[in-house]
């Protein structure tokens, strides 16, 4: 799992991914390196390889990058992998391992590849999946998920919650690939070659081929024609959800947009915040746990200053690779770095196989290993071994730890190191203080050098808040932000109310979108009540929508405002639409879903 | 000028206009090709060149294009003179003749050529006029032109209700010049060079240009930061205005979309609507006006069957070049429908000088010479020659009429031709029953591979409607979209409300964005209302945006829904607030422009 703060890698090399395909390696597929170590205590083997996503591979080499700068490359990399397989119940389009045997349809629409120019009349195929057992066919809605950067069937596959409301909703489910992702590759092999086949590769793109795939679908499937839809996506993939119903209010009714860091722009958050929200995802698991973490780099940088506390560090910390100078010894901290951010965003609630099989609030197990900050460098050391060994040997069977494997093996693809090089920039920051991570600064022009060394382009920081707003949105409408108190990706979010149409709900013992994630018995009560006012808001976008549909004018839509409330946290959700009876009569003449 | 619906001409040649700046040469600088004939009866010697416009001259060459495809073409170019200079009150920017001793200054930014790629990180220098001097500095408003197809001085010369209104609403004037037009030449003279350096002319990349600018101009004029943007335009301008505001409403408050044919574009309005309206407009000025011109086209098929006939045509109309044969009679048409179709955008309540002089309701002018539809072929036609020859020699100066130029020399460049061909596809078509010209059909598969002999570029008539979404709309805000009855482009415009805050103004008088120009004492009462609407729409943006920057809660904002009223057409504007004592306490301590 990526989002270290300063991890020795690099990106991808340049050729690496030409399909934009990699095939998802499991941990302990290739054999250890150092596999002539006995077995460490606490883990079992590690799994096999599982099937069906494409995250990905991200292969690394030294060099090129400072470590910071690749860090947080990987860092942006995180929200690739926000939807990786979890303990779903297998449910109709989504299995572990086996491929799906999910009652959807592939299907593939021709786009044009350049949306915004005339020049390059050139088009491609892109993959989108249709679940319409649900469907009201008489224009009931359709739930769309603006698909991120991966395999649009790793979505599908770990999206449960648009499975768990499609009945209710009548809803039909389709999930579209964003281009340059999966099978949606606009020039094939060739399509991560140089940065002039890269150049449609943005955001906006992506959202007109949402746009002219959902005109498309109306455009052709009996019944959907006046069928109102509403985009939901998770982490990058909700930020598209939301600026999809910003600048396409004419296609989508509304927006879930879930985990969506759509602030984590320019400065319109404090860069540390993300990592400050980590270290109190750690500070309230266990007493003493964030300080034995900040302690932890001392500790190491006192051990590492000779060959003997290399060595130490070698064996405490069962590396595959020996430490063998200062270099490598901030490889292991990068690592470790890395670590804790990923514990933080898949700090779930129940025992979860996210990328890697971990017991319920991981964290709080981690924790147990980190009482005591004020231990000698080494005992402190040793316990910071417990510690991540829980995380990257829950299954006890790693015969040593491998620095070079987080859990990123299902993350990363060319794209987004390409996405996070030009529209994506996202400042990340430690101070020290206010987190747990030894300091560092965002520094743009280093990265805006090394991503004109890696990919002949600059980023542009500020199009993106010119495109999108930053944090003047308030003239847009029908969006629900969520996010979990937990999500380090909850700094960028939008956590409180803009308007009355642009709700925040904040689910407070929530990682990483876990609204999006099927029910589950072990869910808190914050996610059901988040979820269902959700489905609240959702239903209101879905009647509003074919009122407009039916050419009512907007002072009746007004009336639906403020509908979906939680009486007393108790479940219970209100949905007053407050219609004179002139217009509830002529309701009943709606075709209705 | 243009808008014929079948001239035989053709679009321009390829490199004629490479800087995309042609100067506009009036009527008679250049020797008349027939200068041995007579002075004709009716009008004085055609005027000096006139500086300042920029129009860009279209010359016309015969083969190419079917006659009905080059009279589409030039009629959607009809857009392009909406702004030609008019009989304004000199205003300190517009003077007629010499170049303007407006106290604006020309500013330019440098602009990406290519907004939403990364791949040519190349840039450009727009052009901007700024005119402060009625601007209060504390965050007083800013009007904002959003330039169309043409040089944008000649737009700051022509739009003379910003220049009227700027001291009222203390607001600070910016006129934007759209990209490839004027100085604002993406790739300098290569900029029409081929269809890859005009890759970049399209209105969403002008979109972002002004997107751009206006967030630079905020951040760097002092006293700037949360001063409210409005938009306003004229004709293409005012779709852009339209269009801005609905895809960057957190950069403008609210537009004015003047005469903007937002839904001419595929089979949102039915072809021939535009004919009719002129049809229209010859029908009420003047018994037997349309039914004369109706008539006239078979009067000239029969004479034109003769050689003699053809030699009497040529007298008749005192052509400069004679006519041949059926295509000169085709031509001959062509050049009539173009004069009648712009008799109809310019038929202004008061003498004018738009691309001619021409007297007040010129139609009614003309009308008198065409009484009687039931004379006989010559005696119909010799009517019909006295008709346009008050329209092309109102002057009396013209020694014979030359049916290559009709008024399109201050109009037309490549630009728009090329954005006709990709983006902007207008369908029009005739029947001869509902309009008073011959029938024609609007055939799109002819009209796309002209396009692509020309440009090698194909048009994609769709993509305006899912991009800017056709006449679903509802959702976007803040827009006043107004059009004149008498218009022909009011077919494609928003001719009626669609929500409290998607308010149309029709000025039944009007013709081609009459309210745009410059305060008349010869304005009908509705333009004046109309203005005053405008007006009293602009404060109440103003001050919603005033409110939201100063984050209020939106809850406030829709107390000021449908607060302009006209009563009684008494010129009473009601502005009403309805704000609470406790909102309306605090409005007090906002910073007032």
């Amino acid at each position: 799992m990526p989002a270290p703060p300063r991890l020795r890698v690099t990106p991808p090399r340049w050729n690496e991914s030409p399909s934009g395909r990699a095939v998802v390696r499991r941990r302990g597929t290739a054999p250890a390196a150092g596999s002539r170590r006995p077995p460490l205590p606490a883990g079992p083997a590690r799994g096999s390889p599982r099937a069906g996503g494409r995250g990905g591979a991200i292969k690394r080499r030294g060099g090129g990058w400072t470590p910071f700068l690749s860090a947080m490359l990987r860092l942006l990399l995180v929200l690739l992998f926000l939807q990786a397989p979890g303990a779903l119940p297998v449910s109709p389009c989504r299995r572990g391992g086996a491929p799906p045997v999910a009652p959807y349809l592939t299907r593939y629409l021709t786009q044009q590849i350049d949306h915004f120019g005339f020049d390059e009349n050139l088009t491609f195929q892109q993959r989108y999946l249709v679940a319409d057992q649900h469907w009201k066919k008489n224009n009931g809605p359709i739930l769309f998920y603006t698909g991120n950067e991966g395999d649009i069937t790793w979505f599908c596959n770990n999206t449960g919650f648009m499975w768990d409301v499609a009945e209710e909703l009548k809803a039909m489910l389709v999930f579209a690939e964003h281009r340059y992702y999966g099978e949606s590759l606009p020039f094939g092999n060739e399509s991560f070659s140089d940065s002039k086949h890269l150049n449609y590769l943005t955001s906006e793109q992506a959202l007109a081929d949402f746009a002219v795939l959902i005109e498309y679908l109306k455009a052709t499937i009996a019944g959907a024609r006046y069928s109102p839809v509403i985009a939901i996506g998770g982490s990058y993939g909700g930020m598209l959800a939301a600026w999809f119903r910003m600048k396409y209010p004419h296609v989508v009714a509304g927006a879930l947009a879930a985990s969506a860091p759509i602030w984590q722009f320019g400065d319109l958050v404090p860069c540390g915040a993300y990592f400050s929200i980590v270290t109190n995802d750690f500070k309230k698991s266990g007493m003493g746990c964030s300080e034995s973490i900040r302690n932890s780099w001392k500790a190491i940088n006192h051990l590492s200053s000779t060959d003997a506390g290399l060595q130490w560090l070698s064996n405490t910390f069962h590396l595959c690779s020996p430490l063998k100078n200062l270099q490598d010894a901030a490889m292991l901290k990068n690592w470790l770095s890395e670590t804790w951010v990923n514990l933080a965003m898949v700090n779930y609630p129940y025992k979860a196989d996210f990328l890697q099989p971990l017991p319920a609030w991981p964290i709080q197990e981690v924790c147990k290993f980190l009482k005591d900050p004020t231990l000698s460098d080494k005992l402190l050391l040793q316990n910071v071994f417990q510690a991540v060994n829980l995380y990257y040997n829950y299954s006890g069977e790693a015969s040593c730890l491998d620095m070079s494997e987080t859990a990123t093996k299902n993350l990363g693809q060319l794209g987004w190191y390409y996405q996070a090089c030009t529209e994506m920039v996202m400042p990340m920051c430690t101070d020290g203080v206010n987190d747990m991570f030894e300091p560092q600064k965002w520094d743009f022009d280093a990265f805006s050098d090394q991503c004109y060394r890696f990919w002949g382009v600059r980023p542009r920081p500020s199009w993106i808040l010119s495109m999108y707003g930053g944090k003047n949105i308030s003239s847009y409408s029908n969006i629900v932000f969520s996010n979990g108190g937990l999500d380090p990706w909850s700094a960028g979010g939008v956590t409180q109310n803009i308007t009355d149409s642009l709700v925040a709900i904040v689910i407070p013992d929530g990682a990483h979108h876990l609204d999006l994630r099927s029910r589950n018995p072990l869910d808190p009560k914050s996610v059901q009540q988040a979820r269902a006012l959700e489905i609240c808001y959702m239903k209101q976008w879905i009647e509003k929508a074919r009122h407009m549909m039916m050419d009512y004018t907007s002072s009746l839509a007004y009336a639906w405002s403020l509908a979906c409330v939680i009486n007393d946290w108790n479940l219970k959700v209100y949905v007053s639409y407050s219609l004179g009876n002139a217009e509830a009569k002529r309701m009943n003449d709606f075709p209705k879903a």
